[in-house]
């Protein structure tokens, strides 16, 4: 995604100077910041997309805090940008013009951990990597993992369901949040931080909050479910014929190791070939060239966890589903092989202008959409190359494309091949979140229908338009 | 419970004859139901609530004409009870007076099995049962399971997230619905029936419909997740000395099985004193009497898993965790331990007069909050008796409190437990849902902040309250 400059939303321009007034009183220095260098550092996340200034950063240090700045800037109908680690990759966090950020930064640290419930209680701008240590000091884990750990926040990663590698075993975001805390646009403050697991009493309303990229309330407090730790886990990889012998092992794993399985990754010929180029990475792992390549890791319960996967990769061969295999006999070697999947983040920076799809369809589906998409491409003169790498086991693909660096290059790829998901009845982002770089493409992914019922509940729960404005809605 | 008659909520008496008259030219005599005979069969769940027999009973026989009758329905502001099994405790299918039953029986089937994807897609009325048969039959298994699973469908138990005994494995239904597809008070179709695992674009409109009792739209169709079948488990029954020590032990089954753990079942003595008392099924189990009784099953992955679970007792033996322990040594003695756990169902019948609370809470609280129940209700008159058992890992307990089936004895033990229960952060209901039985406790579950929330979104989805009238919310 190229640099892009964001589009106006807020135009309350008159109520400026008196909303910061406002909110300057009530907070105080440690509380505001104003300056231009100050408010410029807040503009923009990882996305590509340059935000405007903000015309103040809020920095609230309580749930009070966040409540008074939300009806204040309710009051002058300011729109507000809930930010803490900017890590996100779709714009969420951009400021538009006319609006305030308001960051939880200090909103930080760890209030309880309750190791029989295996529950952990944070607030909303403690960095997901405290949250994971944290845990693993009790013994316990905290499943959500994405590279961005040290800087991105509980509160973030539940604003976008953050998804990651360990998807497939524990869930999204979503799967692991118990109780949450969240202010509202008028500033009311909707708590329920319980460790209650089972809960049936009305609306399960943190469902509300969780993916809607902070479009409907500020998230502030939230109770987690830890999980066991599992210290040790072996991994392979192998290489196969296609996708489709790599959907028939995913079959073949759950049967022989269940909810065991902690990742199940894909990498296509085209990935494979340009690490291979771009690092030294890959190189050495494996001869030969294959149709697919297949990373996967399953907890071990002992010694013995190398052998099973020994005995899969046995079976998968006899079976000419898996035509050559890499068992990790060592941390070090576990690391090297991690790091041919996890060098899509060196490659994307080698690849030259490129789109970076996110593309969720069902798993069954994800060889026959890439196949597709393959086609389209290659008739496209503005698509110079194309690499595909993802999570086979939750039908994940991230799908790079090369073009020119034009706009109008990027619009026609885009065009094709958010045009093709729709006939899959896929997701145009399945992890990184809608932000404001794909609103415009939503309905290719959502009927009329939903849309309406989403815009029905935006505006019954913020009907001035003043969270998080031009996020998920294009203009509102 | 008692039964009990219910209030009246509908009122557009005047609308009555247009509006069935309107629906039976839609719908034909296969489609309407207006005899006495017919409309009384409709009226009630099992909950012990009596409905007022509906106006006539709708059952539609596509989402088309589910919409059509929704139109109707709202144009005539007529109040629509959303039903299929009738299976439900909490009366959320009883209908009020002046409205119409909306009945989606004929809507039964499954539509799709994706081997691959394991999923299933299905129609509402379908029951539960056939769709765990048919994920059986493809080495499957649909994990949500209830003893109501011939009568009760998968439109029912979406809409009240049901849970049952294999929660702690793969949580209640909410978590094993993909997709969905519902109609809204206005007609409106909103469908999301897509196989896609990941999906960030946009909000998670599914949440909306599951658990909402049928007050936000009617369920007609779904995509739900299955998981492998484990064919075999190992099963054991563990006595301890109170509810401190099945903590203890959960904390260590599950360092010791995980994921695998697919039961995890706590009997305080006056349930098994009382089951004893009854029936014979426990008393040959165990000698002596215990503080707590346990029932744990995990997956066995081989004949291996009898010896694990052996060895778990020993070690809890020595820890002086457990006191005693029967481990079934085949299918039958499997059944006869869980008939011990299930036959709260008889005991029901045994039990005379009495509430049956369904309160959820932090697991780590359960006991606690078990003793104080006990400490409260010993210095009640009016409680002649209590009894206890329940979904110990999820913090789920099933409290018999038997009275003399005067509505004065039955209101004052409500307003003691719920009391108590709003010091512990709990629900008051867990599992079964607040139906009409239980909408004027939510406000001990909820703040005022979250129910004016739940109103909120209600009234944008249902602007008239045609939708379930007098679920949920106390006279909308």
């Amino acid at each position: 995604m190229d640099q892009t400059d964001i589009q106006q939303v807020s135009q309350q321009d008159t109520a400026q100077p008196d909303v910061i007034e406002a909110l300057a009183q009530v907070f105080g220095p440690a509380g505001i910041l104003t300056s231009p260098e100050d408010c410029a550092r807040y503009a923009s996340d990882q996305s590509g997309l340059h935000g405007t200034p903000p015309l103040a950063v809020i920095r609230p240090a309580s749930v009070h805090d966040v409540s008074e700045a939300m009806a204040i800037c309710s009051r002058y109908r300011i729109g507000v940008v809930p930010q803490v680690g900017r890590t996100g990759l779709s714009g969420g966090a951009c400021s538009p013009q006319g609006t305030v950020v308001l960051s939880t930064e200090r909103m930080t640290g760890i209030i309880e951990l309750d190791r029989d419930a295996m529950t952990l209680t944070a607030w909303a701008g403690t960095p997901l990597e405290t949250v994971q240590e944290a845990a693993r000091e009790a013994g316990l884990d905290y499943p959500v993992d994405i590279g961005a750990r040290g800087s991105a926040t509980i509160g973030g990663t539940i604003a976008t369901n953050a998804g990651g590698i360990r998807v497939l075993q524990h869930g999204m975001t979503r799967a692991n949040v118990l109780g949450l805390e969240a202010v509202l646009a008028d500033g009311a403050v909707v708590s329920r931080l319980s460790k209650t697991v089972k809960d049936n009493s009305g609306f399960d309303l943190k469902h509300m909050f969780i993916g809607s990229e902070g479009t409907l309330g500020i998230v502030t407090r939230a109770v987690l479910q830890l999980r066991r730790h599992v210290p040790q886990s072996a991994l392979a990889l192998f290489a196969l014929p296609d996708h489709a012998a790599a959907l028939k092992c995913l079959t073949a794993a759950r049967q022989r190791f269940g909810s065991r399985i902690t990742a199940f990754e894909g990498m296509w010929p085209d990935y494979w070939d340009f690490v291979c180029h771009k690092t030294s990475l890959a190189t050495s792992r494996l001869d030969g060239r294959y149709g697919f390549y297949l990373l996967i890791e399953v907890e071990a319960e002992g010694p013995e966890s190398e052998a099973e996967l020994e005995a899969f990769f046995a079976d998968l061969f006899e079976a000419d589903l898996a035509q050559d295999g890499v068992l990790a006999k060592s941390i070090s070697e576990m690391r090297a092989l991690w790091q041919v999947r996890e060098a899509v983040g060196e490659v994307d920076d080698d690849f030259g202008h490129h789109i970076n799809f996110d593309i969720g369809v069902s798993p069954s589906a994800l060889g026959g959409f890439c196949d597709a998409a393959d086609i389209l491409l290659a008739d496209m003169p503005e698509a110079l190359g194309v690499i595909k790498v993802g999570h086979v086991g939750d039908g994940n693909v991230h799908l790079l494309v090369a073009h020119d660096g034009s706009h109008a290059a990027e619009e026609s790829i885009e065009a094709a091949i958010y045009g093709l998901l729709r006939d899959w009845d896929g997701a145009v982002t399945a992890e990184h979140g809608i932000g404001r770089i794909k609103a415009r493409w939503m309905d290719h992914s959502r009927s009329p229908q939903e849309l309406a019922l989403m815009r029905g509940l935006k505006a019954q729960m913020d009907p001035q338009g003043i969270l998080n404005p031009g996020a998920l809605f294009d203009q509102i």
